[in-house]
């Protein structure tokens, strides 16, 4: 046999790293208080001893595998691909593991967290459209909560993490009538979610506030990628040679795509002859080619939030369901909405 | 009790369905042999009866848990996006999960693999540049096949699937050298990988052989990010007034980078003041404000390539060794090079 064989128990690794077994044992389990130092001196000796503990063995008796399945609808548009990394690195300094699912176009989600409930993860993070109320009861039944992130679905019993759409919605209104604005289009993006149905429904709520008539209001649907956003404003101009005032992206990733085929096919300028705006605040929004105005979601808050929800480090007390709340998001204001017209 | 309890079996499944237990079994089984219709049956009735197979126990006696982990080292360059939307696609067609780690600044490529040992994944995919010969060794102890993605690391065991990396940098460089180049930037990306190394070679060597005095081809480092690629820019500038002929920009983003500042902050136009290419073609640099000339890292091939060594579908046969060889690349021709000159 080896040198290192898989019969290494933690009592030889205790020995040759001059530590307790229960120090092993800490060293190894997501979350235990250790000092630094003597978790490095058992990892040093585990190595040298080819020892690994066996995590599925132990998540048997503890019905806890400390994997967190993530499913992903969407990785075309930056935002998730941020919001991916920002889990990462939480859950990592949880000392949880993250089983990524990708959906793809032909799979529901509910197949998909079919096929993750058998390894017993710990919860459930969906950043996806769809879901069945009987998925949520399955997942509850097992005592595996199930959050939404940037949506939610009415009646599912499931929480949905999210900024306050209908309120960001409302702030690029303003922000375009203040810069005096009359005449508007909407890039609109996944027509099953909530997310883009909210922000335009404070958009427009507010345009109609202030007197703006509906007809003054055109909405071209963009599937919330770049590519979606050029095909949106092609349409836009297709449909009407003059464009708008003012064009409300409803996430970044359209707003630019909408941006730079305005600038570069059409000769037009922004924000002089059309204003823009954005909803998410990606960093590549901020990049010098946009300097997009947008309203912020609060990433780092959003995914805090999940995780209190997730409830991860004591599953069986209960959850404060105040997290489930919208969290504000704020408008960042860069240079494609000239600064308010004073009368 | 309730309905749909923990306790249901196969059994139960297969009564309801009106199918054998062998059906049932198969439904559950990532790359059975099952007809679509049946495993619908299947499904429907496990979700009435609120039946879930116990992955972790068969894992416990089959050794295979159906997970491949994919250890990250950096999510702020595009290609890794569509890198991890390519594996979860492949592997999701084989019925296998992603344990994605995200490593961060402070995390040694070692102490991500141990965490995810524990976990019997049936394989290791890396992205990251730093691995030991000794990790690598555990791993092949516990017959856990490891890829390194987009690099190689010599001497350590592990497999390394890459695209032609020198062939690549000695395309771009007949390519500036035809247009008419005779003087050089390079912006180079992770220093401990292979990956820029390799490509920044092959570029220089050409250039050498064409006669180009070395002193005619300064480097600066990028960092392999959009912002990196700014930075280089402005230090290039700041360096000399006057740009080079030609950039090569290690990979896309830090090339785009690249040409966002120099066009928007110098004035410069492209190519007809300054040429410059990529390498990796991420989507991002084919949209119109870029139309960057680049090197095509054929994604699906490498995938795929990765796939076959990690061997899932008969991990006790030998692999197919030659699948570690280097892919072509080939050049794409955009706008940022202009056409080769003729004499």
């Amino acid at each position: 046999m080896r040198e290192g064989s898989i019969r290494t128990t933690s009592f030889d690794v205790a020995a040759l790293a001059g530590v307790s077994q229960s120090a092993v044992s800490r060293a190894f389990k997501p979350g235990s208080s250790i000092a630094a130092e003597t978790r490095e001196k058992v990892l040093d000796a585990a190595r040298k001893l080819n020892y690994v503990p066996n995590s599925i063995a132990s998540s048997l008796t503890t019905h806890r595998s400390n994997i967190v399945a993530i499913i992903l609808g969407d990785l075309n548009n930056p935002f998730y691909t941020h919001v991916l990394q920002t889990f990462g690195r939480e859950l990592q300094a949880l000392n949880r593991h993250m089983l990524v699912f990708t959906l793809t176009e032909d799979m529901h989600t509910d197949d998909a967290i079919m096929q993750l409930l058998p390894y017993q993860v710990d919860g459930v993070i969906l950043t996806s459209a769809q879901l069945s109320t009987r998925m949520v009861g399955m997942c509850h039944d097992r005592g595996i909560p199930v959050v939404l992130f940037n949506r939610y679905i009415p009646n599912t019993g499931a929480f949905g993490v999210r900024c306050d759409n209908p309120a960001g919605g409302r702030q690029i209104a303003e922000a375009f009538l203040a810069a005096g604005a009359r005449t508007f289009a909407m890039i609109t993006g996944d027509p099953k979610g909530t997310t883009s149905a909210d922000r335009a429904t404070g958009f427009v709520d507010r345009l109609l506030d202030a007197g703006i008539p509906r007809s003054a209001i055109n909405s071209y649907e963009g599937g919330s990628s770049y590519e979606g956003g050029v095909e949106a404003a092609k349409a836009m101009m297709a449909n009407d040679a003059t464009p708008p005032d003012a064009i409300f992206g409803i996430n970044d990733i359209m707003a630019m795509g909408a941006m730079d085929v305005l600038r570069i096919e059409y000769g037009l300028r922004v924000p002089e002859d059309v204003m823009v705006a954005g909803f998410d605040d990606i960093p590549e929004g901020a990049r010098l080619p946009y300097r997009l105005t947008t309203v912020r979601q609060p990433i780092n808050r959003m995914v805090r939030a999940t995780l209190d929800l997730l409830n991860l480090e004591n599953p069986d007390s209960s959850v404060d369901i105040a997290s489930d709340l919208p969290i504000g998001g704020h408008l960042v204001w860069r240079n494609t909405i000239p600064p308010a017209k004073s009368e």
